[in-house]
């Protein structure tokens, strides 16, 4: 804060689109979306100070506009740097958190503003990754959970999510899923925690750049799969929060991965394209119309960054790279290897030599599709 | 090394049974046991020096006998500490290593043995978390592995050992794995590991204490559980070094946790006993003749520890409890809380306060089986 007079700055929340802007406990959010025109929120008035103290998560808390107070055991993976065909690649070990994704982190600060809101109970609509995430949160803090899924959702994802004491309320399709999330929020005074575009959930994502930049340093280059974008721009905002506190001297050139059949951030940065092929694999990237798309768009653009496509055959080579590294994923975290390969030439002829790329959800959970897709 | 004049000790390996010394890179060493009468062997003249840097198991190389030159993000894992009935648990959350469970450390190190001794090869007779820990290590190191498991063994275990690279034997019964895995060995020139018993597997597990005693000093008490004994041995002996060293001025008291139905320790502390019940849920700690019984009974009595014994009732119950904590994790991992809840008054009577508890394995692979077991 501005103590020696001018106008005092504190951290709050501003509609990407119609500009209007809130405090951070504002009731209104607990379905965290603009309260006037339903638009993405971004958090401006960030006073950032460098203060790293204790483990995991919780280390960067003066990073963060709010303080972690709903969290165990996420973050402080390890990163793992290994020389290939002339990069430095950093892999970051997202699928060792708690729940086997990246997902522990971004749920811990979704969950800490619900808590910060006077809230008791949280609702979300995901059936993957996210869904068992923010499950889990929501039991060690005490909270009720409820998640919404897709009524053809896998059997051993519903199980999981009920093992971690959730309920589950099924709908038609995903998309159904989503507005009966943001109504059930409404009408029994939950926070819905719309891992899609919560400007918090993403803010907990920036921590896997403080933990990067302690452990290696800033890359060159950042290669991430893009599917909501909170992971992509999560880290890209980590990194600029770096920068301008002047501990990093650059930025990294922000490539995000999309499979061949569902791109859009690739059409909003480099013009439509019909690409062929399949790409059924990376799930965790099939999402049609991500609220954060223009954010996106900007970060890849201002970055000097691009969007690449890849489709199966290239992931399933990729996830057997992964693999044969001791690196037991599920495909979705092979596809920055197999965008990496497409372009590695370019890259080092860019003057491109470290390259972090986070591996995101673990191949644990899905032993049996591994063994099927690698014919083990 | 002893400089000043005198006799100069190097560490070597010590049969625990005859007493003959080995050097250890003696060829014959490839099966891990004494050459001379089969017995386990100890490492002697040690010589460590307490000198932490970079990240993961590698940070504690100056406190181990061989450098570990087999390795690939193990190690590391978060401490999570919380107030419970007067205590304090430290929950050290060994599933999140790379395979699922803290046998990833063990491995590194006895096949960064097995690659001083210049073999390209190894064999390993457990299809659990042995057996993936070594699949995995084998693969990232570029050797050949073969794991011998009973006939009989779940499908999902063999199939994951496989999509490591692992080749696969049966056997007809865990102890005729055993035999024809050291068997091999010798007539394909491959490393054993032997994990039950390989000192350096062993050694590899100290480094849960070194860890431990960075994150948050020495506790007053370690809980445990006690199967092969490795575990055990290992964090007790880390903890005996750092004190050797002056770095920590008291030693924890050794707790170890075994089944009602298979408990060769207890009977080894505390005099035979039949015990009324079930205990096949922690298969981790089904080990009817430990190699390490007696190192493992001599610790416990000398930091004045005990043998807890726990049913397959008692695992459900702390099973449910860390679920609910968040911890998503095997039932053998739950014996230690299992134990810890029937001695609890005890423990605060005596001044204990600060208790390690390792989780050992990770739930994400057999969440079928917690589903199940927990009734979600």
């Amino acid at each position: 804060m501005n103590l020696m007079g001018g106008t005092v700055i504190m951290p709050s929340l501003r509609c990407t689109k119609c500009g209007h802007e809130f405090s951070l406990d504002d009731a209104r959010l607990i379905v965290p979306r603009c309260p006037r025109c339903g638009e993405v929120l971004e958090i401006i008035g960030e006073e950032p100070v460098w203060r790293p103290r204790g483990s995991g998560l919780a280390r960067y808390s003066s990073m963060l506009v709010i303080k972690p107070v709903m969290y165990r055991g996420e973050g402080g993976t390890q990163l793992v740097v290994e020389e290939y065909r002339g990069l430095r690649l950093w892999f970051k070990l997202e699928y060792t958190n708690p729940s086997g994704s990246f997902k522990d982190r971004g749920s811990a600060l979704a969950l800490s503003h619900a808590s910060m809101l006077g809230v008791s109970c949280v609702v979300e609509d995901s059936s993957g990754n996210a869904g068992l995430a923010v499950a889990r949160t929501a039991r060690i803090s005490g909270m009720e959970a409820l998640i919404v899924v897709p009524r053809d959702a896998p059997e051993g994802k519903k199980r999981a999510i009920r093992l971690l004491g959730a309920g589950l309320v099924e709908a038609e399709t995903r998309a159904a899923a989503a507005s009966l999330a943001s109504k059930l929020a409404r009408e029994k005074n939950c926070y819905y925690v719309y891992h899609l575009g919560n400007p918090f959930f993403i803010q907990g994502l920036e921590t896997i750049a403080y933990e990067v930049y302690e452990q290696e340093g800033v890359p060159d280059a950042v290669i991430a799969p893009f599917g909501s974008g909170g992971l992509f721009l999560g880290i890209a905002r980590g990194f600029e929060k770096l920068r301008s506190l002047g501990l990093a001297r650059k930025q990294p050139v922000m490539i995000a991965v999309q499979g061949v059949e569902v791109h859009p951030l690739y059409d909003a940065v480099h013009g439509s394209v019909v690409a062929s092929g399949s790409s059924q694999l990376a799930d965790g990237i099939r999402v049609p119309d991500p609220p954060l798309l223009s954010q996106g768009a900007r970060v890849v653009k201002e970055s000097r960054g691009r969007v690449i496509l890849v489709n199966d055959e290239e992931i399933t080579r990729a996830l057997q790279g992964l693999v044969d590294r001791g690196f037991i994923v599920e495909p979705t975290s092979a596809s920055a290897l197999a965008a990496l390969d497409k372009i590695i030439d370019e890259l080092r002829e860019n003057g491109v030599r470290d390259v972090l790329l986070p591996l995101t959800g673990s191949g644990l959970k899905v032993l049996d599709e591994l063994v099927k897709l690698l014919g083990a």
